[in-house]
């Protein structure tokens, strides 16, 4: 057997696994209950829907739907997005889209295109792991801003973006994963106004807005500085994550070496996965699921949030979001999520210490986050009464 | 309008659009016969079995087709591929493979995975273009291997072997893209010999071995070299490329790392076309199917022959291949290839001149590729009449 360790790249080296899904082994045990995850519920897709659709598109498309296609995009489905995306009030030409492997494909593909080894990235901390994990290949050096319940801290964006050259800023901005939070209209003004001022980048990163459970709509924080902002969304939580369709709206130049890049790495995305997803839009299945989405998830939300006040003991603290999949809860200074965590395994309960979602190893220690799109009511009743007890049995070292 | 281009990455100025897409846009006027493409003929698609496949895979998968799934690909899929392969004579486990968004997304990864910038890659001359625009994201550099009608030279490959560092061989083996040309059985023992002998990694790139109109199977580089080959494949020529399903057999260190890639670029293939793929694999379609595009193919291939024979003059050359989608048409040394296709495309036939298959700018300057899956019989022969008479009143400045 060939040994060809002296093979790999240099970037091999900076390219994480999951660290997350070494402690999640344990989830699969029979009888866990898990909060754990961050996927969606399987009642949640529209499988029923699915024999029609797939009818329709052959119906309509037929060999278009399983040719090689342009590396944009689908057309159709290209127009399709653009009609989906006026609807969330972002103004897009089906030109100025890029269709991809999911929005995972998006972040990666935006790292290809804009880090050199070495450039920085300035992330809201605590951040997404997924978009660690994209940019990582690439070798960049990260800077935490720090964050309010509001989102970002302007004043802390605006002395990063002073003190180096950073090449973007990435942000969840509504229901954001982990911290279930939401940046306010107030604090997007305020944000966008210094990115245009200083000519940043920012990449927003909007998978869960249409999952709002209850509250006012508040628009992207594209809308606010739409030639500084790349948006970058995907149909895994409104549809169908298998299908594996994201796509981004960016300014012209950077979308044009995205399309390049893509080329470069696959050609295109999947026509027939975009065909069904046109039809999924185009003929108003979107528009009758999303409801029924909302209403399998904000009952599931709701029993997480009315058991934590019942059980979860005083001197933790949680933000109740307006939607999304996550609520994050923050212990006292000394408490050690992981260690709770494994006490919690112990009694058939999973979540994610939060720690894992912080680039600085000292930050988050006593967090945790919890996801409720993946079991009943009952079962998260259940679930935070026993995570309660563990946490009142638990006493830091 | 902001100007983003400080931001680029250093290597977006390694990126290359694909060159030939410029020259080819003349291809779309009305009238024209096209011998330029690479794709395959929409009535090789089996549109009308997509109607039971769809519906088997929602009866059989459900949600598991539409939910996320593990970067290595789709479990049954991942069975299915190890049965295909086996049928070709190359063994493989299920958990040896791994599935990406076509193989272009296969050698993408592996230049991630594998190329540090300057880094060295060895190539057959000439080359698969899509295979330069993977690697070239990632700041390579190139030797030529020179080759036959057999394929590369052994003795060429092993003094390039011992001239420099070599990070791999990338070789189409059969019916090569853009020559038609397939390595001879005895070939591939010997170049399998040497990278054995070198400790050397070979990326065979296999998509096209399943369209072999006449002769006999020669069986992949990869079952003379199974530890030092990685072998690229993908469904594009034998289900439907629209679905963007490649694959890879690679050894264990490199698919370990290709699937952290993966994981960061994408987290996983679309389910839902693996999903079909597996139902067109295992409810046995694709046997039926492969010889209904063989006897699409096969005689518009024979057709072409037959009109080069009566119309090609003297001085051109040409071989025979025993399948695939192109013959490679060499001029005497003083021809120019771009000239004739500006000539032909006034005459409205287009085919690709084969100088863009080459590293070298100085070499190939007098070659053609021709593809005949996409036009009828009738239309070729007329096609290469016309081409014919081109040639015979084109004369070389």
């Amino acid at each position: 057997m060939s040994d060809f360790q002296h093979l790999l790249s240099q970037r091999t080296q900076s390219m994480q696994r999951n660290q997350i899904r070494e402690i999640l082994k344990v989830v699969s045990q029979p009888g866990m209950v898990s909060l754990a995850g961050g996927i969606p519920a399987e009642e949640s897709f529209p499988i029923e829907a699915m024999y029609k659709i797939n009818e329709a598109v052959l119906d309509r498309y037929g060999a278009a739907a399983l040719q090689y296609d342009r590396t944009e995009g689908f057309a159709p489905f290209l127009e399709a997005l653009a009609g989906y995306l006026a609807g969330k009030g972002i103004t897009a030409n089906p030109d100025e889209l890029l269709v991809f492997n999911g929005s995972q494909n998006v972040l990666d593909t935006l790292g290809k295109v804009l880090l050199s080894p070495g450039d920085c990235i300035a992330l809201e901390s605590p951040s997404y792991l997924g978009a660690l994990s994209a940019f990582g290949a690439y070798q960049p050096t990260y800077v935490s801003i720090a964050s309010d319940e509001d989102g970002v801290l302007p004043e802390a964006l605006e002395s990063a973006l002073e003190r180096q050259a950073i090449k973007f800023i990435y942000l969840v901005t509504t229901f954001q994963n982990p911290t279930g939070r939401s940046m306010s209209r107030a604090r997007r003004q305020q944000i966008a106004d210094i990115i245009k001022r200083k000519n940043a980048l920012v990449i927003e990163d909007d998978p869960y807005s249409d999952l709002r459970y209850h509250g006012e709509v508040v628009p992207a924080l594209q809308t606010y500085a739409p030639d500084n902002t790349v948006y970058v969304s995907t149909l895994s939580k409104i549809f169908a994550p298998g299908l594996r369709l994201g796509f981004c709206l960016a300014p012209p130049l950077i979308r044009e070496w995205l399309c390049t890049a893509k080329q470069g790495a696959d050609l295109h995305s999947n026509s027939y996965a975009q065909a069904l997803a046109t039809e999924y839009i185009c003929s108003g299945y979107i528009n009758r699921q999303i409801p029924n989405i909302i209403a399998l998830y904000a009952p599931r939300q709701a029993a997480m949030l009315e058991a934590m006040d019942a059980h979860i003991p005083a001197g933790y603290r949680w933000i109740k979001p307006e939607g999304g999949m996550f609520i994050w809860i923050e212990g006292p200074p000394d408490v050690d999520g992981e260690a709770l965590y494994w006490r919690a395994v112990e009694q058939k309960v999973a979540f994610v210490p939060g720690k894992f979602f912080y680039i600085d190893p000292s930050e988050g220690l006593s967090t945790m986050r919890l996801n409720f799109t993946r079991v009943d009511e009952a079962a998260i009743k259940r679930a935070i009464a026993t995570l309660g007890r563990v946490i009142r049995e638990y006493s830091p070292d």
